[in-house]
């Protein structure tokens, strides 16, 4: 790709970014919280840089080829991230430091939802929306990458679900067959997160709060209007609620879009990714539950709502919370957060390593030991009715390599910068997996951290959600010699 | 094979095993320590259990099949570590509980080194040889498995060395190739330890330690017969006696018996694994170095001698101590801890995942890169002149990922005992990793932990030491079909 027609790209892609910032305005308007200059000073800085980066390339029109995406997507989230936090720092309310404001707008767009505010429930409304749309915009944007783009690209395995998509195209030619596939996953996210609000609001939120929540629920986000999170609104209907659209939201879009198109919802039950997905939520539930059943200071009823609320947020990497599990009794705090490196299913704004690949990996972890019992036998590995190729199976260990040896580097750069083990390992978790909270230190926020420690977690927030090898392959000399 | 079979080894096994309480009693007597009854005991404990197993079924006689080698090894480290908890039961000093006697004896002869002892110095001769000596036959039996054993049972990748060591059985016929290799292995094995154990006595250790000194060496086991470890006799010259023979003695015996067989050191310089070992032990120690060398409590040349010798008994999985590593600044604690997973080389009695698995993957991490950028391209992973199949590179896989979800599962078995998470986290990989010491609450000793956790931790010892899949091939309904 010419670095001319990137640039055409990148243009476009933030003027069009500046118009998400007129809905903050509105609500700055609307709430007269005196900030709306804030946003439309980010507003004419965005556009007018996109206009600027634009103009002169306007004619560089060029087909995308397959490897185009890997850097159109880096590109995509590492600009964005960068002029989303434009109105973080301007703002008056929380008037964050760069590295603050980057942190916060990586952590919306990659619907990561750690924070390093704290006070949210007094900021202006404007601020507090802005956060929100931050998520839902991210989410979407990853639902149409994992489902659309990192199957094409092969990353990781994923191409393990290319065929599931139909489209005329199944060449390397990326746009026509993005644009169609983005449109159906628009509908069904839009439809979910209209389903979501009204939800909230009926049990309860003002309308302010069910947008605010509908939207970083359906994005597996994590982002709150208020400190407390979901806890502010100490309601089991609302809990429930939650539970409901998260798990929802963190199963495969690739498979809402297919029940939706062949009218069929037994395509859920016959899932293998979501049987596996729900099966583990519902285990997991339930050891939250009996454990904190076991603890005299829970009562049942409230063991039973915080034990399942817990669990699926955490499992689900979305990171809202009703309670601090940082401070539950025993294996629990450790058990949630590492089901968080299970994470969402694939196709999904969830994050994790991927319900598909641990399924992967534990089946040919039961094959290797069948294997040594008979030598000669020759064994398949299927996921439902799909048998999967050699070369599917060794991008998913390549994956999972990578990813422990990737978590491990970046703890011991957060270890440097001088955080305790268990601040340190958690905030990577989070960050890599796009969970949100951590343990320790950064249990509640991450604002008292060391700046270099934040920038380490940017870079993971951003491997985590781009499957890693998006990113890393830019760095080969391969990926530059054509 | 035939239970009776199967009791006429382990009856075997145990008369043999017995034998090696001479020694000890030999030094209790030599020391009039007033202890040689309780190996004596002991010994007829073991020796009359030995023979009430064996002598029934003394004429089950039936050629051992390739698969019986997975049980008749667990069995063989399972039953040995119980009958060598015996002494330090019996004896008057440490008057362990059977918990303790067993976690000690289990830490022996895995070559683990973790310890619940405190007063070492103070303890009957006997006792603190038998120690260093319950490590030294523990590290042949590993060196025997590693080499002989485990590549012919094809675990976890091992089967890539399988055409190594000659032999003109190379079917399913276990016992006479196991003899032969074992023979040649055994000669190095105790030349290494000879030589061990004057350098040590020439440069100022007394016979004693020297003797026990060079067991634990040689059989990367890290136990002493001194509470402070290499750090008691305060020499540089040990300390660099030490560092030698342990990089010699976690470098893979195989490789060792090929240079010695055809008189060439030069295979040193061409084994793929070696090499990549001895950089990383490189890299590690000047990390080590340079970070103590910031600290400024500690001089040059302490930095030096300190950051070398603790990088090299970690990430050999060691463990002998001069300093409190754990109480290291920054991320030092952690990394060389981390450098314990990787481990020592295949066919030592070193602990860790083997530096040939890490290779294996960081080489196949690489390829799953250049696959992003070129589809459709075949690229083969050679290890020297070796070219890696499919069936190895998918049991590498599988042993890493087995690895890690037993250590998960530990982990969360430790936390449930009420463990903090840095202790749990590091007790469990110590033990996994064969290494000995941890952080946090076991940074010294084992000794305050509870009960339920020391057992979790013998089973991870045991695992770690037979290579994982030896044991949990037991446990598949397939192993005992027939
Ligand atoms: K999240
Ligand atoms: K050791």
């Amino acid at each position: 790709m010419s670095p001319r027609v990137a640039l055409r790209i990148l243009g476009l892609l933030l003027m069009l970014f500046s118009l998400t910032l007129v809905p903050p305005i509105l609500i700055s308007w609307l709430f007269a919280d005196g900030d709306w200059h804030a946003f439309a000073i980010a507003m004419v800085i965005t556009a007018g840089t996109g206009a600027l980066v634009y103009w002169p390339n306007r004619r560089a029109h060029k087909e995308l080829r397959t490897r185009d995406g890997f850097l159109i997507t880096v590109l995509f989230w590492s600009v964005l991230g960068l002029f989303g936090s434009l109105p973080l720092m301007l703002s008056s309310a929380p008037s964050l430091s760069w590295t603050d404001a980057v942190f916060e707008s990586f952590s919306g767009l990659t619907t990561t939802g750690a924070t390093v505010l704290t006070g949210i429930d007094l900021l202006p409304e404007g601020i507090r929306y802005y956060r929100q749309q931050l998520q839902w915009l991210g989410g979407m944007g990853i639902v149409v990458l994992a489902v659309a783009i990192l199957p094409t690209l092969g990353i990781g395995g994923m191409q393990l679900y290319r065929t599931e998509i139909p489209g005329p195209l199944k060449d390397s030619k990326l746009t026509p067959r993005i644009t169609e596939t983005a449109k159906a996953l628009w509908y069904i996210y839009a439809a979910l997160t209209i389903i979501c609000g009204l939800a909230y609001w009926l049990a309860g939120m003002n309308w302010f709060d069910a947008l605010g929540h509908s939207f970083s629920t359906v994005a597996i986000g994590g982002f709150s209007t208020h400190d407390a999170s979901i806890g502010y609104f100490d309601s089991p209907t609302i809990e429930q609620i939650c539970v409901v659209f998260m798990v929802i939201s963190s199963a495969s879009f690739g498979l809402h879009f297919a029940v939706w198109r062949e009218k069929r919802l037994s395509h859920y039950l016959h899932d293998p990714e979501f049987r596996f997905f729900v099966s583990f939520l519902a285990l997991l539930s339930l050891l939250s539950i009996a454990t904190l059943l076991a603890d005299p200071n829970y009562t049942q009823w409230k063991a039973l709502r915080h034990g399942l609320f817990e669990a699926v947020s955490v499992a689900t990497t979305t990171g809202f919370g009703v309670a601090d599990f940082s401070l539950w009794p025993g294996a629990l705090p450790f058990m949630l957060f590492v089901a968080a490196f299970v994470g969402a299913c694939s196709g999904s704004a969830g994050g994790g390593m991927k319900v598909i690949r641990i399924l992967l990996i534990f089946k040919q972890g039961m094959r290797e030991v069948t294997r040594l019992i008979h030598p000669t036998a020759v064994i398949a590995i299927k996921v439902g009715k799909i048998r999967v190729t050699d070369g599917v199976a060794q991008a998913v260990w390549g994956f999972f390599a990578v990813y422990v040896l990737l978590f491990f580097l970046m703890l011991i750069g957060l270890l440097a910068t001088g955080l305790d083990q268990v601040t340190a390992w958690s905030a990577v978790g989070s960050a890599l997996n796009n969970l949100g909270p951590g343990l320790g230190e950064v249990a509640t926020d991450f604002g008292e951290i060391p700046a270099l420690a934040k920038w380490i977690l940017v870079v993971a927030m951003v491997l985590g959600r781009l499957e890693i090898f998006t990113v890393l392959v830019l760095f080969t000399p391969a990926f530059w010699r054509r």
